[in-house]
């Protein structure tokens, strides 16, 4: 394994740390533990916070800020936060309007955020909770029960995230939420694995002519894999599975095409030249597009495509002011 | 080589329209050839146009926008435009008020950028232009008489780019650019090559125990090859080689963590985190720092550090709003 850090046993601590002294301006961490919040809090919204495993950042700490997240709680990598630390991070960003709890689909983080909940609702803490499962390549893994959350959740968050930013209640930002997320479809694929540091080794092998189909974002393998192919043909099955699963003839979407970690966006945007190509033949309309690392799994080289059905509330939110370290619009 | 690529010779252009059709609300190409310019031209300002090789996306065409770049100039993967496309990128942005050439130090860019300076010249434009040569690694390269253009060149950019957006002249434009230019310093390492797609295999090998140090952006090896270290070892080292080179103590500085492509910002944080501490332990103020990719050489492994001293008036340029695809502030 070779990789730019110190002991495996710091990384995760020295990662956050180097955030926070990056971008002071966005991100304040609790002394309780690894709990980030948003430095400059305000009063009088509903509070939304995210988190899961490390390493697939930006996700989710770099989407702290004004517009998205108020909290994020990010476990050791590819691992669960604890209940404890995302009860701190509830009780630390809760005003009084509610806390809105955006779970990724693993069994884990949704056992350890509804605990954290529990222990939250027994000081008086109003929480409530949505389950983002945008994957379409699983209907259950090794990780879930249902589908899995990857990078759909980056737009689930935006959006709800702006919808919190606007002064809405509880009630109307989960909505907005479960509105998004019922919108929602990813599939990935990915031609090379990643390291996990405390496994030191790849998460698999895989030959010079072979690609893996329906990743997600833990750096396991595929739901199957397959001969290399060009990006076109590899685009034309991960698009044929998400346009199959939910309708999308005539509507306007929005369009993530994200890296696993190591893909360039010099591919990224020939993969994207020809998702905008499909799009358009299939009378979808492209409302807006982000290329690059958003939802990543350390440097796994591979790539997501995420759509999202529009509305004119949902491209309303979309557009929203965000400041943020890993999303300014 | 296994790549998310349709034919070798059509990664460029394939590249460049799915850059247009992701960003149309930024960028627009010209019908002449690979030259993009900013969607919304704006009148009576300085024009900014950049260019080198493709495949250090997103440098520099994702820094076309309001407050950065009014056109970039993207020859083929590590290879310099010619002198016809630079030239028509010249004539299609100039408003009147004279275009400013931002270029990286190679002697190709140099040389293709002072032709198509001349070529507009004799239609009567006024063309200046500033060389961009922030690498402390090398005294001269393969590719450079001095030293080279590297990361830095993105801050150059985006301080110069706010400077003419503010409606300065051609000659107050250019001594901002010259200040900057004086004023940053960056030196690189790698631990993994990356593969032009034309050559079909990669630039260098390199052993499970091996690092080079003082990397370019052109996927080339480093000044010299050295075991492998720990994060805090090989930025110690890159540190002492930019600090040797300039006085940064006592002074305000913005810090760079640039990912050469391939390496996770888990790893540019961990390396952050020790880079703060260098510069505190040496009364070096952090004003503001960026991590992630802002200027890559394909999926090459590694990252370089930048530090940019500044001023009253290089704090308001580097703050001053930007909307681009790549940097938005």
């Amino acid at each position: 394994m070779k990789k730019f850090i110190n002991a495996v046993s710091d990384v995760e601590n020295e990662m956050i740390q180097g955030m926070v002294k990056a971008y002071p301006q966005y991100l304040r961490k609790l002394d309780c533990g690894n709990v980030l919040v948003r430095a400059e809090r305000k009063e009088n919204k509903v509070a939304l916070i995210g988190g899961g495993g490390s390493g697939h950042e930006p996700g989710h700490c770099g989407y702290i800020g004004e517009g998205i997240l108020d909290a994020c709680v990010p476990g050791a990598v590819f691992t669960s936060p604890t209940p404890d630390m995302i009860y701190e991070g509830i009780k630390s960003i809760d005003t009084g309007k509610g806390v809105l709890m955006m779970v990724m689909n693993y069994t884990g983080d949704v056992m350890n955020f509804e605990m954290a909940a529990e222990m939250a609702a027994d000081e008086g803490i109003q929480v409530d909770q949505v389950i983002i499962n945008d994957d379409v390549a699983v209907k259950d893994s090794t990780w879930t029960t249902g589908r899995r959350g990857v990078a759909g959740a980056v737009l689930v968050n935006k959006i709800t995230g702006a919808k919190a930013e606007s002064g809405a209640s509880l009630e109307e930002v989960k909505a907005v939420a479960e509105k998004a997320i019922a919108n929602v479809r990813t599939m990935g694929a990915a031609i090379s694995p990643c390291t996990i540091p405390a496994a030191g080794r790849p998460g698999f092998e895989i030959g010079e002519d072979e690609i893996e189909i329906g990743i997600g974002v833990h750096g396991e393998p595929g739901t199957y894999r397959d001969k290399m192919m060009t990006a076109d043909q590899i685009t034309d099955i991960l698009l044929e599975r998400i346009l199959g699963d939910l309708d999308f003839t005539g509507r306007e979407v929005a369009v993530l095409i994200n890296s696993a970690g190591a893909t360039p966006l010099m591919e990224l945007f020939i993969i994207n030249n020809h998702v905008a190509d499909v799009l358009a033949s299939k009378n979808i309309k492209v409302y807006k597009t982000f290329c690059g690392e958003y939802m990543t799994s350390l440097e796994m080289a591979g790539f997501s495509i995420t759509l999202l059905r529009l509305d004119d509330e949902l491209k309303e939110l979309l557009d929203a002011k965000a400041v943020t370290p890993a999303f300014t619009c």
